[in-house]
């Protein structure tokens, strides 16, 4: 007689459910309200010189490649602010949004973004509708940063609890 | 032989455990220090007609009917602000605090609340106490808005782990 | 025939993982540059006299016992802000990052700190690296307060689901 049975084993190179999107965050500077999709609620403080306390609101689109004209799968809504006095470093906490007829439902994301860092690790900490309940890992590329009011990340959102 | 076994299973009809709450947000308007429980913390930029950047702090009362002055039995502590540029739309982190005979410990919660659709779901993330460990999901309904300074909304907490 | 089976059960007194770290509070005032670790980067509103509304951001060191100028053994990055107009009451998210030869990776919380409670709890919500996918609960003790600029934090980390 022999029993076999799955355990829950979570593998982190095998996660149940892996995709990859581009943030695009369009900083507004005054006069672009019609391209911007984030701006800077609070102001940088006097502490160091990497704008620590500035923090933005943004409801980003989201895109399968990095073409910032690309029709977006997903909107990111949520913030970030810039935290330390030595170098530039955001902590960010948002919502993915999914409203197509291929995904409903949304992803829900935090963690600390250390730009210095070729790739940075997040939480995935739960999900609604088609992403039901999951957890998993977002992983942050910077893809280009362009000027004050421009910036691109690849986000390689993997899955781990998919039900 | 036949060996029959459980296995964990989400079933997203079969909570392990749901209530039904009242939130209630008396926003501060300058005059109002005995009643309000917000506060904005953060006022609206100039980007969009939709409050984009408002960040409000509060300490709400929940209640479980509709009626404002119904005995609280549990507190919102938390924060809101809004995101969009086009439509009222914002986005919440915060813990529900259970302090009672019945129910002592904490729920967390956060997600994107858009306001425009009936109901949304946002991410119950974490619990302590009577709430160790809970995951789940809080679905906002808006029950009423009245002007600036009061709104109230249904939120149906279903959580899918219980220990 | 006999067949015994663990079932996934979580006792909160058994936690997989465990330790203590400090956490050091040092809020910039307009002249401590070189010391200060967090500044204010939202200002108090004026509902209530204990500071409702107030947020800051933080980049503090956390080390193994409660000496400021010990080794820091991790980071904490995030954010608190009081929410309270009847007594001092605040709520947190931050990533805790290890980056050492011991630990690297990250480890994320969320909740509601109510400092008049002698402990209070947290949730931890997510992990990375060799916390990975990690959940659990972050204890609080206040361990001093010393005027407006220093205070530290005792933090029990406990870790229930460890992979």
């Amino acid at each position: 007689f022999r029993l076999e049975m799955d355990i829950k084993l979570l593998n982190e190179n095998k996660p149940c459910k892996r995709f990859t999107l581009y943030y695009h965050d369009i900083l507004f500077n005054g006069t672009n309200v019609a391209n911007a999709t984030s701006a800077t609620a609070v102001n940088r403080t006097k502490l160091g010189d990497f704008k620590l306390g500035m923090l933005v609101v943004f409801d980003d689109p989201m895109t399968i490649d990095n073409h910032l004209l690309s029709p977006p799968v997903a909107r990111a809504q949520g913030f970030y602010f810039y935290d330390m006095k030595t170098t530039y470093n955001a902590w960010f906490s948002y919502t993915l949004i999914f409203n197509s007829t291929e995904h409903k439902g949304t992803i829900n994301i935090m963690g600390a973004d250390m730009m210095d860092e070729e790739t940075r690790d997040l939480s995935v900490v739960g999900g609604t509708g088609d992403f039901f309940m999951t957890r998993g890992i977002a992983t942050f590329r910077t893809d280009t940063f362009q000027g004050a009011d421009y910036f691109r990340v690849q986000m390689d959102i993997k899955l781990y609890e998919c039900y």
